[in-house]
């Protein structure tokens, strides 16, 4: 197993990112990694280090890419930035499985989608990040925002491709399949999501369960949500966004008063538990579901820990089968 | 002034109706209300109530319309409910000035479409409910689910009709307007989107400062977000349920050991607090901009307190001129 790590791109540098691979590699005896990036930088962080020098290669590729970069002109005009020299390299090499980036997320997903190719019949692929839910367990959204303009006929793939990564990569059996939607009732919506529910509910490779609205992402009554690019994006982003406002308020409150200062001495522990419990970072990344090679974004802020997360993803993804069980459901739903 | 509240529909019944509807009568002097629902149900709960007689009257329609009516079924079929009635009554009786509402969300909008008119050159009306913000003040999202077909026209007049109304409503000056869309960049979202920020950015009666991603939406750098109905209700949504599901968990988390239990005495009405500031009733119902008349939506789950805000809201509104600068915005754009 080999997978590439672009080192550069995110915001806690190349700390993060060579520190992450150095994690995985002493998790995993059958894992190689090539390290993608400036290799001043990367032989800094692994100066030192205690590792197995023959599953650890390095290529020079220090342009970076940003948020700034327009995804298309990145594409064309930065080929020598760690990002899209690992897109290439994961393309031409096949002996190379995967590649794991904590970069700019329009940039991936058009390099991706251009240069690696998708599973056949799938016509655009899907991101599909984790979120913990109140019971302990995890949710799953696609696409949370690799495409903005959607089809029903995207609608079932998106959930049929996560379906079969929570099924392969974290072993829910039936993942319970819901549409993101404004209100619960078959009806609702506009006519991609009424034209969706309906595809959705004659699937037989499908558990759906039908439309969900945003409040009740974390109640712990679905696997999988299925939801075209924009509002999956906004149901991400929002979710995230609310419980570390939250936290951040509480914490402030608490400050605002000896006595409050003086009970959560008492609660210190719990407080810990409650931020780890909202640390996305835990959950890994967002799987690019849909191409041929496996793509795992990290988020931008991600630590070495979190890195090493991703890279077990890309690891036990490659492991499955689930893009040829991808493969065997389309190539059946085309001959009905 | 004289609003009509209807009686019904709501998840605390009369109670919370009538009881809301007291509250402002002893509030406005100038204010008359007409109850509307069931007459039995009506006079129960004002029998021993002090109030001044000659500023209520009821009229008698016992229907129910639920979340499971098919919205222009209920209009059709359902001319003995109370929600209809109140719309028929705010259509043909001159005098009255608004309604109140806690019923079924997607027949008011419809109902309201249909009955009532809409300001003239407003192509739909739109929602605007109003969240808390982590600086102690509050934001709008304009529309958040009245319509979930939409052109980049519709989201520049939502960006008026919101501008207008916390200008009006809330004394807000100049309301900070963003655009929720996938990311901040210019260039970020479908068509839709692309062409609303060129619509929004070009418009000299906006304070457009671009775009919002889901996460930003309680930061306080914002007071009005334009977003098209599915994405907005997914925003609204997501924001109230994560608050609700992480308050729900610190509360089963601080009574699963002895010694959070005890730290959380002294904190107890830090808690409470926290608790109010989340509880979304008491920044009042969501308004429906665009239409002739006032109509406010308040939740299904409003006591007589909230009920009591979306009365005070359409006295506001009333109050004001909000319609008339409309209106005059607009013709002077149909010239340019």
């Amino acid at each position: 197993m080999k997978l590439i790590i672009d080192c550069a791109g995110g915001d806690n540098g190349y700390k993060a990112t060579v520190g992450g691979a150095l994690t995985a590699l002493a998790k995993h005896d059958d894992l190689s990694v090539v390290l993608i990036g400036d290799e001043r930088e990367i032989e800094k962080e692994l100066s030192g280090k205690d590792f197995d020098t023959r599953r650890v290669s390095t290529v020079h590729a220090p342009g970076v890419i940003t948020g700034n970069d327009k995804p298309t002109d990145a594409i064309r005009l930065k080929k020598d930035s760690s990002m899209i020299k690992s897109i290439s390299m994961l393309r031409e090499e096949q002996e190379i499985d995967g590649m794991i980036s904590t970069g700019a997320t329009g940039a991936i997903v058009a390099a991706a989608t251009l240069r690696i190719g998708r599973v056949r019949g799938i016509r655009r692929p899907a991101f599909c990040p984790l979120l913990p839910t109140m019971n302990g367990g995890i949710v799953g959204i696609c696409d949370s925002g690799a495409n903005t303009d959607v089809t029903p006929e995207m609608l079932l793939q998106y959930a049929l491709m996560g379906t079969l990564y929570l099924k392969n990569v974290y072993g829910v059996e039936r993942p319970r399949t819901a549409l993101l939607n404004v209100g619960v009732e078959e009806e609702k919506g506009d006519d991609l999501h009424k034209e969706g529910y309906r595809l959705l509910k004659n699937c037989p490779d499908l558990c759906f369960v039908g439309n969900m609205e945003g409040r009740d992402l974390l109640s712990g009554k679905y696997d999988l949500v299925v939801a075209d690019g924009f509002s999956g994006n906004v149901l991400c982003k929002t979710t995230e966004g609310t419980a570390l406002q939250l936290l951040k308020k509480l914490k402030t409150d608490i400050c605002s008063k000896k006595k409050y200062k003086f009970g959560a001495l008492f609660m210190r522990k719990m407080f810990m538990e409650e931020k780890e419990f909202m640390n996305y970072q835990n959950y890994g990344g967002s799987v690019l579901l849909g191409v041929e090679k496996t793509v795992v974004k990290g988020h931008g802020s991600s630590d070495a820990k979190a890195v090493a997360v991703c890279i077990d993803q890309a690891y036990t993804i490659k492991k499955s089968d689930m893009n040829g069980q991808l493969s065997g459901i389309l190539e059946r739903m085309t001959k009905d």
